[in-house]
C-alpha cells in the first residue's frame, strides 16, 4: 500500500516528462498544459491524492507553463501529502466546499500573465460543468484539447518507466506460476484470488486493480473477478494479474488447467501460443499497429479460432493505453513502446483461455518482458 | 471481493429508486436521466462495469426515461456480466474505438422520441468531449444538468439502503476494536492494516477503498495509507475504515493509543468525545446542516480546539455525498439520511485524533449505527 515513488526515481522522472511536455507544447504553440485526469496527474505529479478516487468533486490538477514553474493544485487536505510526494515544484491548495480545483487554475495562470493563452485541457476527462467554470474564469484563453498530445508523449517509456513496469511485471508472471502450483482441486476462485493478492502486496504492489480468476465457464467471461465458485479437475481457469506499483501496471493472463488438460482443451491451448508467436514476431518499429493487428487475425482465422476486436495495447500508468493494436485506429510503433499482446478465446458457457505478456519495443525488434510457456498446471 | 447486489435486495431497490427518479423528473419536467459516474450507475443500476475504473474511455450509462424502459449503456466486454448485474430493463452495448457510449444513448433516446427532449445529464461527470458528441448527435435536445436532483434523491435512503450500510458499518466498527486489540507496539501500521483488510473480507467487504492507518506524526496527515513505520509506545495511531459492500460505504473513524496514554492525549481525546455528543445532540429532522455545523464549531472553540471546515457528511454508494454538514451550504435535516460525524484535532508533526460514527435520522432524533466508545488501546 505505498505511495508515489522511490525518491530516486522520482527527480529524475520529473525533468524527463517535463521536459517532454514542453517539446511538444512548443510544436503545437500552447502556452500551459493541464494535466487532470487520475493517469495524467499519476503520469505528471508522480502521485495521485488518494481521495479523488472517492470523492470526485475533489479534482486536482497539474499546471505545466511553457515557462515557469511546475505546480499542483489539489484540494487543502491532501496538500501536505502532495507537497511530500508531487514532483511538482510547488503545490496550492484550495478550499472544499467554497473554492474549486479550476478556479485555483484560472488564478494561477492569470498570476502567470496566461490568461489570454492557449491552454491544452484533458477534454475527455474535465467534466463539462468545470469545464465551462474554467472558460468564464478565462474568458480570453482559448481552452484546446490536448488528449492526444498527451497519450503519445506517454506512449514512449523512457528507462526509468520501462524499468518499473518490468518490476511488476515480472513479479506478476511469477506470482500467477507460483500461487497455480500452490493451489488444488477443490479451492475457490476466491482462495487463489486470496493467493495472488498476498504475493502481489509482498512483492511491493499497491493494489491489484481489477483481478481476474475465472474458473469452468467462468473463464470466458471477461473481466471474472474471484468468487466462491469450486475449481474442479478438468476445468480451465483464467487468470489476469492486473494491478499497479508505483503506479505503473502490471497486465499478465495466464491459462491454467485443473488436472490434466483434453485433448481439445490443450489444442486450442496450442493454436493460441502459435497465434501469439506471430504476433509477436510482427513487432518493431516503423510497423503499422493495424498491420499486427492483421497478422493476429489472419493467424486466428488459420487456426479456426474467431478473432477478437483487439490484440493488445500499450501499458503505462495506465492499463490499457496508446497504441491500441486493433483495426479502426493505427499508428507506427515506436522504439521504448511498452506493448501487452493478448489473444484470447472465448467459447460461451464451456471456457475461455487466453495469454498476455508485456514486451518492451527495441531498436530493430522486441525484447519480452513476460513470456508465457505451457498452460500452468494446478494440482487435481 | 464479491460484486453487486444480493438477488433479493435487487428488484425492490430497482422500483424503489426508479420511482423515485420519475417522482423527481416529473417535477422538473424531464423526459430522460442520464445516470453516467460510477457513484450514480451503482446507485442506479446497481452494478459499475468493473472496467470503468481501470479504463476511464469505456464509458457507461444508464438510460432512465419518463416512460418507457431502463437501459443499461455499456462496452461489449462488459455486457454479459452487466446483463446478469444490472438492475436495468436491458442492456444495450457499444463497439470499442469503433463507437463511444453517448452515441449510443443519443440512438436510444432517438429510438424512444425523445431527441428533442429535456435530457437530464451529470454536468459534473460528463467530460466536455463527450458532452459535445452528444449535443452533435441530438441538436434538438435540451441538455440539463440534473447533479442536484441526483444526490437530492440519494441522500433520503431507503429501508434496503440503510441495512445495507449497517452491515458494513457494523462490522468496520467491529473489526477497528478487534484488529487494534490483536495487534503489539513494535508492528508496523501495514501489519494492522493487512489485519484489517483481511477482516474486512471476510465480513463480505468489496474492498478497502481508502484505508487510513497513521501513527505517530502520521496520525496528523489526512489519508494517510499504511506503511511500513512501525508503532512504539505512548504513540497514537488514526484508523479510518472507508471501503464498500454491495456498493454501500463504511466510513467508522476510531483513535487509539498504544500502551497508555499521555495524560494530554487523554485530555484532547476525552475533549473531542464531548464535541462528538453535543454534535450528535444536534441531529433531528427540520434543523439547518449549518446550525450542527455551528454547535459543532462552538464546541470545539469552547474545548480549545481548532474547528475543522467539516463536521459530517453523508453516506451511501459514495463516500462523501449529500448533506455535507459545514459552513458553506445548507440543507434541512430529514429523515432516513444517513449521516457520519466526525470530529477531527490535528496537531501538526504530533499527533491526530479523530472520531467518526455513522447515524441515521429518525422521525424525532439520530439512531446510531455504530458508536464510539473509550480511546482503543494497542498492547504496548
Amino acid at each position: 500500500m505505498s505511495v508515489g515513488f522511490e525518491p530516486q526515481a522520482k527527480a529524475g522522472l520529473a525533468e524527463e516528462i517535463v521536459r517532454k511536455m514542453r517539446d511538444a507544447m512548443g510544436a503545437e504553440n500552447l502556452d500551459a498544459l493541464l494535466p487532470m485526469s487520475p493517469d495524467n496527474l499519476a503520469y505528471t505529479a508522480g502521485t495521485v491524492p488518494p481521495s479523488l478516487r472517492t470523492v470526485r468533486l475533489r479534482l486536482a490538477a497539474c499546471v505545466i507553463p511553457y515557462e515557469g514553474e511546475t505546480e499542483a493544485v489539489v484540494v487543502a487536505l491532501e496538500g501536505p501529502l502532495m507537497a511530500t510526494q508531487s514532483r511538482m515544484a510547488k503545490t496550492t491548495t484550495y478550499r472544499e466546499f467554497a473554492e474549486n480545483a479550476v478556479e485555483k487554475v484560472a488564478s494561477s495562470l492569470k498570476q502567470r500573465g496566461l490568461d489570454g493563452g492557449r491552454i491544452g485541457i484533458e477534454a475527455t476527462y474535465l467534466p463539462v460543468a468545470f469545464h465551462s467554470t474554467l472558460q468564464n474564469c478565462l474568458p480570453g484563453a482559448e481552452l484546446v484539447p490536448a488528449d492526444e498530445l498527451l497519450s503519445e508523449i506517454r506512449s514512449l517509456k523512457s528507462a526509468r518507466e520501462i524499468e518499473m513496469i518490468r518490476d511488476i511485471g515480472t513479479a506478476a508472471q511469477r506470482i500467477a506460476e507460483e500461487c497455480a502450483a500452490r493451489i488444488q482441486s477443490g479451492a475457490t476462485e476466491q482462495d487463489l484470488g486470496g493467493l495472488i493478492a498476498e504475493e502481489y502486496a509482498a512483492a511491493g504492489g499497491d493494489e491489484l486493480t481489477m483481478l481476474v480468476v475465472g474458473s469452468g465457464e467462468r473463464s470466458a467471461h471477461p473481466n471474472a473477478p474471484p468468487t466462491d465458485r469450486v475449481m474442479v479437475s478438468g476445468e480451465i481457469v483464467r487468470l489476469d494479474i492486473i494491478g499497479t506499483k508505483h503506479n505503473y501496471y502490471s497486465d499478465v493472463a495466464r491459462t491454467a488447467v485443473v488436472g490434466e488438460p483434453s485433448r481439445e482443451q490443450q489444442e486450442i491451448y496450442d493454436l493460441l501460443m502459435r497465434v501469439h508467436e506471430q504476433s509477436l514476431e510482427a513487432l518493431r518499429p516503423g510497423v503499422q499497429t493495424s498491420d499486427v493487428y492483421r497478422i493476429y487475425k489472419e493467424s486466428m482465422e488459420r487456426a479456426g479460432l474467431p478473432p477478437y476486436h483487439f490484440v493488445g495495447h500499450g501499458l503505462g500508468v495506465t492499463l490499457h493505453e496508446e497504441p491500441f493494436i486493433n483495426e479502426f485506429k493505427s499508428v507506427q510503433i515506436r522504439e521504448n513502446m511498452v506493448l501487452c499482446i493478448e489473444p484470447l478465446t472465448m467459447l460461451e458457457d464451456r471456457f475461455g483461455m487466453q495469454i498476455e505478456d508485456e514486451v518492451v519495443i527495441t531498436s530493430d525488434g522486441y525484447e519480452p518482458i513476460t513470456r508465457a510457456g505451457a498452460m500452468l498446471q494446478i494440482d487435481g
